[in-house]
């Protein structure tokens, strides 16, 4: 199995090395926050985005689909209380021109037999209280202080002190007096539409999906058949940006993201609707390939809510740098769409004919709010399916995807590349199998190479054409990427298979 | 048939009438140049996106796919040329604060009797011959001007003479003395990456995804096995601050791109290349219902190329606004690549060990760009779609959308809803099909009111299960959309019928 580790680094060396992510920028030295996804990546994510489709809009019949711009009113961001609000606590170095976000930055005094000998800082980390410990046996044997080091409290730099700015050391000069007090940065990328640069021509790159539903959803009640419940489902790009993006594909400033309003009536027990929320998305995760006992549940406290929200729960994933957020759940009330009534000034209600109570027919529906990041599910993905193991003495390097999501759902292999009839019976059944799925031919090398490049990638099919073939039986080798088993097959059966376990 | 006046309004109309398209931000007064697809318009959108990809990457060998950010490093944009030269020009009213673009400006002096009298203005237009000829009218009538109106020759307003300008009447007030000169107004968004706010910190989102293709090159020919000729496709969103964002979703500010770079020898014959995609491209239009006779082709002229540029030929399309390119297949050269490899530093070669002369073998290929706009591919799919016709004495209206891109591919319907063991039959059905592709379910009203309400939104097939089905042959109705014939059909051919014609 994987050191744990490394395991980090393998992946990212496995999502450069065969084409699945590369540093977005790279010819330029990269760009800070954004990842381009190659020919393998692209499927992949692509198959991640095609699955939550059909599994969300398609194979139910509540919800609906958009595509809003990324790009709206800017109204639309005051309504939502993000112009105002959407902001990380900035801290400047004033002498290294640094930047951290003042909740990463962690300081703590250092207490010698009684007496405050200064501070020490460090940067968020596993590893922090040790370095903070060090760091603070540093200062004291630097000052040549005698006597019992009190233990190291360490806070984060929005709980400084005014009076404790000047004193905390920069994390980049190891000196204090360079810090400022923390500000309020805003997340929102803005730019300007249209010919003027001025106040009226200012406008932001979405920070969410969930915002274009909103402003939608009155025109979706108005011209399709929806009746509450029902949700609307949104995929697309978003933009934060992050002052300090970490881990890869995980936080970075261009992602992209799943969301669901799903509005229910404000007399509906919504603890219920939320739990019954949590519960399918956990299903559609390990239906995909992330397996349950990888996921655990995080319920934020009442009093770190937002004043509206009624609850949320947050979808925790084992990543190789610490267990974090995959999927937020979140019930907001009706906040959202009370907003936009107030700002817009055009009714946000609906009637509900199936509402028993004529006085209660009339509302501003409520929203549970699924929200997927799909760079984060690609993540976790790669990090649930990641094997290293030996197989018949060699090591191998597996991607247990699940066909679904697999960038090729299988690959072709004639067994020698100078039979003309073999050749040629392989990359029929190549063609023919292309017609419908994503498929690779590879005719070069040994076959337990070939096989191996495909386990790498995560190719779950591995289909060979050898002299059996054509001489005896008509039938393929049909390679298991998982169980390594062989079966023979014919050529229609083959295609039964493939189709019964990728597009189930 | 419609009426091809108003079958641009008759389009716009539907779009908004069934959640195909909403103006973006509604609610807020719109915002121009932003267009939000509604659920049926998704739909429609993924599946051209689907099946582009298909066909122009999985069902072929020599193009594989990528997803590279919106933002990219913003040296890119330099490299390209876009922050130098991608500039429309602009030309402002000082008095109406009016923006136009001085190309679609028109203007002309007026001359009656051998003395030039003032001038004329008018925006592009079908009409604005007349309209400039009506106007000239008006000021000889109001100066009581006697003698003969010379003839009105209008120019565009980036060829007035700097003497010309103050002369020239603004077409908001009517008035000369208002305009300015034209000045090159830069057509990307430009944004700040990062907590600064100056020259270092700028960025733009990407007005067009080839940049995007050419920076990622050189890692796909370092970590795939691609070799030439071979062509990287994507498909994204694209922006560009068009200062006059118009014909619906035709020209927007925010729209989505699918672009191939197809990468071939120096020595290769790019005529016969670029000649060969131009015949692809067409084909696949018409594979997907945009019949070829309702497109052609324009070359440009040798002298309005850009300098690096072979070639370029654009496949126009009968908009109900006039013939307008939906598409660009250009053969750049290699300025692209020879640009990015002259301002990163790095070698953008490739070594060819297909190349039988030696001297030949390493070089920086050509390319050929087939460039798709998503949003005109599907304002020419509903023109080329839409129609009204009468049926039975009564009017209706049909998208004749091909099955590949239709937003549901079939709607079952019970033929009465209060019988329940028919209804149980008729839902048993709709969840089969509904596992593989999306399609409606629809009890309420008269059956033919239903389809009716069908074959506006382009559903292909119609599917009743009625008395028959339960009593007799356990057979349901399937009536096509085109032909209205209508053939009983068992469940099994059903699937069989739909999967041919659906999945193709």
């Amino acid at each position: 199995m994987n050191d744990k580790e490394t395991l980090m680094d393998d992946i990212v060396n496995l999502c450069k090395r065969r084409g699945f992510i590369f540093p977005s920028s790279e010819i330029y030295g990269g760009y800070n926050g954004f990842f381009d996804y190659g020919p393998l990546g692209v499927e992949l994510k692509n198959n991640i985005k095609k699955a939550w489709w059909q599994d969300m809009v398609h194979r139910r019949d509540d919800i609906v689909g958009l595509d809003s711009t990324i790009i709206h009113h800017p109204m639309t961001w005051k309504a939502s209380g993000h112009v105002d609000n959407f902001t990380d606590p900035l801290v400047d170095c004033r002498e290294s021109k640094m930047r951290y976000r003042a909740d990463q930055l962690f300081f703590a005094p250092v207490v010698v037999a009684g007496e405050k000998i200064g501070y020490v800082s460090v940067l968020e980390d596993g590893d922090m209280q040790e370095k903070a410990e060090e760091a603070a046996r540093d200062l004291k044997r630097r000052l040549a202080k005698q006597g019992e080091l009190a233990p190291i409290v360490l806070k984060d730099y929005t709980e400084a002190k005014p009076d404790e700015y000047a004193l905390i050391p920069s994390p980049a000069t190891g000196k204090p007096g360079s810090l400022t007090p923390p500000r309020a940065f805003n997340m929102m990328f803005q730019t300007y539409v249209g010919a003027l640069r001025d106040e009226t021509a200012i406008a932001y790159l979405r920070p969410e999906t969930a915002q274009g539903i909103f402003i939608n959803y009155k025109n979706i009640i108005d011209t399709g058949r929806v009746k509450i419940p029902f949700g609307i489902a949104q995929i697309g790009k978003a933009f934060r940006n992050e002052i300090n993006p970490r881990n890869f594909i995980f936080r970075s400033r261009e992602f992209e993201q799943m969301e669901i309003e799903y509005f229910i009536s404000p007399k509906a027990d919504w603890k219920k609707i939320h739990q019954e929320w949590i519960e399918y998305c956990m299903n559609w995760f390990d239906g995909i390939g992330i397996p349950k006992s990888r996921l655990s549940l995080y319920q934020h406290p009442k009093e770190k809510l937002a004043h509206y929200s009624k609850g949320t729960t947050d979808i925790m994933f084992e990543y190789p740098f610490g267990v974090q957020e995959l999927q937020g759940i979140a019930a907001r009330g009706n906040f959202d769409l009370t907003q936009h009534q107030t700002v817009s000034g055009k009714s946000m209600e609906y009637f509900d004919d199936r509402e028993p109570n004529k006085d209660d027919r009339k509302y501003i529906p409520h929203v549970i709010e699924p929200s997927f990041g799909v760079d984060r599910i690609v993540l976790a993905v790669l990090t649930a399916a990641y094997a290293e193991e030996e197989v018949e003495g060699e090591k191998r390097v597996v991607l247990r995807l699940h066909p679904r999501l697999a960038p090729y759902k299988a690959a072709v292999f004639p067994l020698v590349k100078n039979k003309p009839e073999l050749v040629e019976r392989a990359e029929n059944l190549y063609r023919r199998l292309k017609r419908r799925w994503n498929v690779f031919y590879d005719a070069a090398g040994a076959i337990g190479r070939r096989y191996r490049r495909q386990d790498e990638i995560g190719t779950p099919f591995g289909i060979t054409v050898d002299f059996d073939t054509l001489e005896k039986d008509g039938k393929v080798t049909l390679r298991d990427r998982d169980s390594l088993q062989q079966i023979r097959i014919t050529e229609d059966e083959l295609v039964a298979y493939l189709s019964e376990k990728i597009d189930g």
